[in-house]
């Protein structure tokens, strides 16, 4: 029997499905993706469409199933991970998906499936910006505001579906309309898309600031990176933005950390590539405002390194 | 060598120091308290108070200590859990006791401290409301909020001192001040001391309200238990009070459901002997407003049972 040194990461998008195959040390061999469009189409061929892809990469690098020790999936939405189910996705309009019982009439291997972000700390964990670290928060900052929890080395996932959703905690009573139904979550302050629909606002409200002019005029331009780009330029309002937007971030993860106490916070997603403009004032802002102040350890917030690699790893090492 | 089937548990408050010896059963068979007082003693004294106390009680059972297999401390404040350590207590004054070395002076047996809060949901887990449960949420309403958690059958207790702080948890960005120092904490909003603060202020602006008369016109009176009893009898002003007390603290309930979905939340603390007027209203406010809504499990929301001997049980339980 040959040993079973590889494992299949899949990473269940809206937009793609990416797949890669992963050795024993947390390398990626071959990954490949496909787009999941149209996404009116029956989940089994959806399914159908990952089993595809996974067997595509193990041809191309002439590995059997029978040398792969699991397969692991992460998706965006509400995951059942105990019982392997997607409870809902909304990009899907999914629910109730028994998506390892589908994935086992394809292979015979242990499956599981996690939230992607969930597994995006488990990336991170194993191969990544927190390699070794048994406590580690993780905020995904993209359309939404993922986040992923290890505590004393295990992944942390809930009781039941929906667990872990740190994005959906409420920083502002009574606050702004969130996707999720509720008001004030961090998510409606701390995602790409809330600070781009705050940059709009204050654009028209600010006729003369930059924010108007990168936008070349038309407000449908505006996203996330805009802002500290102007901010960086010394426009006045988008540096209150900016100031803004990390002051919600930093209280979400002041609450965290008051929670978990993590040995490192990283931020991912499309808004940490600003990298130090985000980083060093967001840290500056937290450190002294956790529970029991210089008393206790803070954890150092860092960017997490591996992009979308760290979705893949993670899968796989569920 | 005797079975070592007795552990002794050991709640260190500002007000009492409590012991209890605790059988393979989870029974209390015997426990005791003594005075803390005077604060200002060295902290030596005070555990050699604890020693004392616990000689005692084992005397009175003829138990001999080579039929302990260990001690465990529940205490007030930023502990840290991992090098036994009371990194600060307020109560007391104290930072940076080495608590469970110097109990080793006097017994040679594990020793281990927590947090009270997370004791009393150990307590809760292994003997009371919440037996078999393997993820548990419990908030201690008193004159702060505790907060305990166990997740997959595993106390929480953070990466380091100060971890499931959860009532220092902002849910009123810029809100009212906290006793840690930030503004808008649970705490601020969720404890008994918080409703009483409120209820005061409530009364002075409705001299109509019966909550005057049941303070007996003196405010110093006012309590946790008031405004309930007001509500009761049909007092607007107190209706109002205890409405905006169960949305701030089912807001937090809701946050904390979304991060480690708990099979049951337990109220405990003072506040939890008001029961049904409490917990019912609670559950309806929180039940539809958590992530995912109907699709995910919502947890009953239950009044813990043990009271104090749950900080007792689950400190031996460590």
């Amino acid at each position: 029997m040959a040993a079973r040194k590889y494992r299949i990461g899949i990473d269940l998008g809206g937009t793609n499905i990416k797949a890669g195959v992963i050795d024993d040390e947390n390398n990626i061999l071959v990954k490949k993706s496909v787009k999941t469009l149209p996404l009116d189409r029956s989940w089994q061929e959806i399914v159908a469409d990952m089993a595809t892809l996974t067997r595509q990469l193990l041809a191309e690098l002439s590995i059997g199933i029978d040398e792969c020790s699991k397969i692991g999936v992460g998706a965006a939405g509400m995951i059942d991970h105990i019982n392997g189910i997607i409870t809902y996705a909304g990009n899907f309009g999914w629910t109730g998906i028994p998506i390892v019982t589908e994935l086992h009439r394809y292979f015979d291997l242990p499956i599981r499936i996690a939230n992607d972000a969930n597994c995006a700390v488990l990336g991170e964990s194993v191969a990544g910006a927190a390699k070794g670290a048994k406590h580690i928060l993780m905020l995904t900052l993209g359309t939404g505001v993922g986040a992923g929890v290890i505590a004393d080395g295990h992944l942390q996932e809930g009781g039941s579906a929906g667990g872990m959703e740190l994005g959906h905690t409420l920083l502002v009573m009574d606050g702004e309309e969130c996707t999720c139904g509720r008001r004030g979550c961090l998510e409606a302050y701390a995602s790409a898309a809330s600070l781009t629909r705050h940059a709009r606002k204050a654009a028209v409200a600010h006729p003369d600031s930059i924010l108007n002019e990168m936008c070349k005029g038309n407000l449908a331009n505006m996203n996330g990176v805009i802002p500290f780009k102007a901010a960086r330029a010394g426009d006045e309002t988008a540096k209150r933005l900016v100031d803004e937007y990390i002051k919600y971030l930093g209280e979400g993860i002041i609450n965290f950390i008051n929670a978990w106490r993590p040995e490192k916070v990283l931020i991912g997603g499309g808004l940490s590539n600003e990298g130090d403009p985000l980083i060093i004032p967001l840290q500056e802002y937290v450190r002294p405002r956790c529970f029991g102040g210089e008393k206790g350890y803070v954890a150092p917030i860092e960017r997490a390194v591996l992009g979308n690699d760290a979705g893949l790893i993670g899968a796989a090492s569920l």
